[in-house]
């Protein structure tokens, strides 16, 4: 049994949450001064603000400034503990979380263990397709796209050397949308003064998405925007072809052959593998299929929330995979459980709330949509900007971003250019992350 | 060939730095606007701020704020190209470097490899406490003290729990006295409102010095204030015993046993294996003995620098292995290649100009030595804030940084306390930096 369950309070109900993303740290705090003792599990000691991810894996922001640790934010809420371990089983009839390093009991279960990046079957375009979810992701993408512009630096032969600077981003949402915007500003922007041999402008950045258009979850208007904005910026944007093999030397699309040292995943997630622990029926995407209060059929005590869960909403339409609605998810499971424990039976189902979307393609290139107002361009990525540092975790963070973006944006530099892990250079993909 | 010795100015003479630490660096600038052809070579991209390196080990700085990449900070010097490549054998007769990618012909060689810490022929060792010279190991630091923190939280076994807050450090020069003081507040003041059923504040620091003081290149005034200033703040310091055993369980002391599951290695440093290349006289650090010149002997057209240069003072003692040193040294060399392009046959003595010693400790705590006058505390301290601030590369680096110290000086907090690489921890040390 973990240290966790045998405190002072231990008569206190235990509410047990699993994953410290916005959904875990949501309900988290939802439960802020309640009388129950909660216990935060997670894999990683810190919280990840994963929308700005893509700009750690492209060298604008340190590690830091988008993650914190979760005893950190956390340290105030007196009735929480944090621990770090991995989840190995549920026995929900026994009401315990086995892990990795001993077992939790529990009177209430969240799971919010999030999603992962999939290949549709064909794991082995892990290897040359690196996707990204977690900061190790980022760092693996973040040393391939710099080294190989010193790759092209080294190489004599001149096709050997553009096959360096092809980079590949397979997949139109936002994720793929970023990653390309900022690809093609390194390349144009940040890098050529410095390179005596390759010259960094010459890098090609294409972005396939196998739809009909980019950013899917858009107005078809702004995906035509976006699409624009990103072809001004020079990324060749390839819709309706869908991706057929991936290897050390490029992309095929069906017949079709694009040679490049660098591709990038951001074409598909599934539910994280713990949905699977809980014996219930899960949709194509793996997420677990929830009432409409998100408990688990026939377990009122066990909830699950954020990319995990397959909601359906009212007009028919699944809840979006998005950090807003994992939040409200977490809140709501957080007021549901503060009000079972006074008492009540009510189980109000979950609404979710679109407050919009956003996308940012590159410097003052964006685009947004807030229900039936669409902004792009300039208005939009100002929007972004500010939605971006306001929502950011911790007053120190938003001052270092905003004095990050600052600087890259008059100076067109990016401080974060550190390739670490391995010295020499190797002309072989590494391992995918995750492996030793 | 390397394309490095193929482009339009091939006819001038090519000079060719191994290093880009703070004696490359030097030479490079130094030879700025000369009528050569410069080539940067190392197997990292970036340069390294080494005197903050325990920052980011303790979770004070993120990796960027002390490291930027070799081609931004040198992009303006139009006669400089860098390359990132791996030195694997000197050809002296032919004038020629090879590369793990290439080769480069050269008519000056400066070599500036630096060093690496050393085991004293206990190799074994390194896997138990990993030592500190590169962003690797700091990364891998960082991550054993943060999990150490984690392990005594998880375990309910009283013993093994004060196992994992125990901490060594063998060795008492600087980097040991600034990793020792930063672990203690770590344990002291940042951590101990954020963990429920182990408590930080019981974490013991022990600093092992074989020799009979700490800091055995200040005064010694200066070493017994370093001592008091270091015992204040918490932590237990050993002279004059020497560590005769390190595993997994903690450090042996002849026929003492320091327990401790965190180990950190700041005893020893031994040169580059790159100066074995030379075929040259080493000393029993493995420093390539050069002429008062700094040149090989043999050889005017090769130097070596930094580090790597077994340099003897006119006062018998050695040249210290410290970065204003190993600026001066490639200062020096610059000048010399220009003057030599000039036809000047002189070869000025290298005399190595003594600016002062500074070593910090922690809050307001450090000691300071300008020839004859000696500080510490509060009057050290803020030297080393202003100094260290100063000669950090970089207006955006010195922003951030003085940013982060000040608010980690009010809040007491540390913004770098992220783990990644590997979600689960384990219970057994990780495999030595380096390896796959």
């Amino acid at each position: 049994m973990h240290a966790a369950a045998d405190n002072a309070s231990a008569s206190l109900p235990h509410v047990v949450i699993l994953g410290g993303g916005f959904g875990g740290m949501a309900a988290a705090r939802r439960l802020d001064g309640a009388s129950v003792r909660v216990t935060l599990l997670d894999r990683r000691n810190h919280h990840l603000f994963q929308p700005l991810l893509y700009q750690v894996a492209t060298a604008s922001l340190a590690a830091p400034s988008i993650a914190a640790p979760l005893r950190q934010i956390l340290r105030r809420q007196r009735n929480l503990g944090v621990l770090l371990d991995e989840v190995t089983g549920i026995d929900l009839a026994a009401h315990r979380v086995q892990c990795a390093h001993g077992s939790l009991d529990y009177d209430f279960l969240v799971v919010a263990t999030g999603a992962t990046h999939a290949y549709f079957g064909h794991d082995e375009w892990e290897r040359y397709a690196p996707g990204l979810k977690t900061l190790d992701d980022a760092f693996l993408i973040r040393r391939r796209v710099l080294l190989a512009f010193e790759h092209a630096e080294r190489e004599t032969d001149p096709a050997r050397r553009q096959a360096w600077l092809n980079f590949v981003v397979v997949g139109g949402g936002s994720t793929g949308v970023e990653l390309a915007g900022t690809l093609i500003e390194l390349a144009r922007h940040t890098l050529p003064r410095e390179f005596r041999h390759s010259d960094p402008r010459r890098a090609s950045v294409r972005l396939i998405e196998a739809g009909p258009r980019l950013l899917p979850a858009f107005d078809p208007t702004l995906s035509d925007k976006a699409r624009g904005q990103l072809e001004r910026l020079g990324v060749e944007v390839h819709t309706g072809v869908a991706v057929t093999g991936i290897d050390a030397d490029g992309v095929k699309l069906g017949e079709r052959r694009l040679p490049a040292r660098t591709v990038l995943w951001a074409a598909g997630v599934a539910a994280s593998p713990v949905g699977r622990l809980l014996g219930a029926a899960l949709d194509r995407a793996g997420r677990v299929q929830v009432l409409p209060d998100l408990s688990l059929p026939g377990h009122p005590e066990v909830f699950v929330i954020g990319d995990l869960a397959g909601v359906v909403q009212a007009n028919g339409k699944p809840v979006p995979g998005v950090a807003p609605a994992a939040k409200q998810m977490g809140r709501h499971v957080g007021a549901m459980i503060r009000a079972c424990l006074q008492g009540s039976d009510e189980r109000p189902p979950f609404r979710y709330r679109d407050d919009g979307s956003l996308a940012t393609i590159g410097r003052m290139a964006a685009v947004a949509q807030f229900g039936k107002l669409k902004l792009s361009g300039f208005s939009a990525w100002s929007v972004w900007l500010l939605a971006h540092i306001y929502f950011l975790i911790g007053f120190r963070n938003r001052l270092v971003v905003m004095l990050d973006w600052a600087w890259a944006y008059w100076t067109h530099q990016r401080h974060a250019r550190i390739v670490s892990g391995g010295d020499i250079p190797d002309d072989s993909p590494e391992p995918p992350p995750g492996s030793p």
